[in-house]
């Protein structure tokens, strides 16, 4: 089966208190986003990467494609308003049958057996979404109120949310909804259901600065491991 | 109104990977336990603190309370099987009315401030439990299906969970339930209303290895501010 990499990049960088947006960012004297798209091409060389970017990083990613990944299968789309509107303009460029995955610039530390992982289950079961244990006790409030939830049956969701390209792409012919928080929650709305994966803990999303120093210690520990 | 701090330490390093419990783990040359005790000694000099530790690491705790806290008002009390009998054998020590905090130890990073505000809200409320929103999508599962959650009503829980005396002894006379996860679901159990207050991002709990780095990041840029 084709398989199809829409990989998000729509951040400005604004929680970062940085004016490089945090996918441009050098860990380890590389862009944070190398990393990704290499790792999506280690897990499968005959990848179709889709870059979406925010209008005023186009120039910048272009660049970047040149300088890391000249002759690559690698396009770029445009990011709209919303999540989803970036998906949905990255997904405008998958043609034919595919498995695709859709995944947070950010989380440059996906394992490549996540990935390989992901394609398997949702090529079986339409859909594979990484999801790690809650570390902490949770809570729901209601109003002023708030109620425990048994921590047991909480999952903190992680990328590539991977799905079939006919379960996902119907799901994008929706109109827009608020509830649409990710891939997930729009095709859940579509009437299909979710398949939850074991995600990694190491599959952290690079958003306050301390995350660029923890991401490069991870790093240093997969070289010695 | 008296203050008590209920320390709880029981933890003996099997997550970390280390020989040395993450309580006694040295950042930047002191303690984790011992800026955590420091750190409620200057949100209030008056304040006792009782210090749980598991009963194969009480000399060690001695020792650590000699070197850093000569003369300061300060217990050991030993740990027990769960997170509940540990805080309950706390509990134990504290005289008459107060405001009782239960801090985990690992969370050597919690601001003065949050300690004091979370004293005056759990005075005037009964209870105070510092929370702060999810970073990332969550989900819940019901058997092999699992359905979203609306991130904006999910708290995350940190400590000091703060208590008047009233409230949280009570609430440790019931007989132990596993539902008993922390002290917040302790009390609510015995009826009474649990009230939250907003956390802190950087009150990390010590649990991964990486944890110790991200805590030296966050001390760098304190002492920079």
């Amino acid at each position: 089966m084709n398989k199809v990499a829409v990989i998000v990049a729509g951040g400005s960088g604004s929680r970062m208190g940085t004016a490089v947006p945090k996918q441009f960012l050098e860990l380890k004297g590389k862009p944070v986003l190398v990393y990704t798209v290499e790792t999506f091409f280690r897990a499968f060389a005959d990848i179709k990467i889709i870059l979406v970017l925010a209008p005023d990083f186009v120039l910048q990613g272009r660049d970047l494609i040149k300088r890391y990944f000249e002759g690559s299968n690698i396009q770029i789309a445009e990011g709209g308003n919303s999540r989803y509107h970036s998906v949905q303009n990255g997904l405008k460029l998958v043609k034919g049958e595919a498995v695709i995955f859709v995944h947070d610039a950010v989380r440059c530390l996906v394992p490549e057996n996540l990935i390989q992982r992901c394609y398997q289950e949702a090529l079986q079961k339409g859909s594979a979404v990484p999801a790690i244990p809650a570390r902490d006790s949770i809570r729901m409030v209601e109003g002023n109120k708030s109620k425990v939830v048994n921590r047991d049956n909480i999952r903190i969701i992680q990328t590539p949310q991977t799905f079939r390209s006919d379960v996902i792409l119907p799901a994008f012919q929706q109109p827009y909804r608020d509830s649409f928080t990710d891939e997930a929650t729009v095709v859940e709305s579509s009437g299909k259901d979710i398949f939850l994966t074991e995600g990694e803990e190491t599959n952290i999303k690079i958003t306050l600065p301390a995350d660029m120093l923890i991401a490069e210690k991870i790093l240093e520990e997969r070289r010695m491991a």
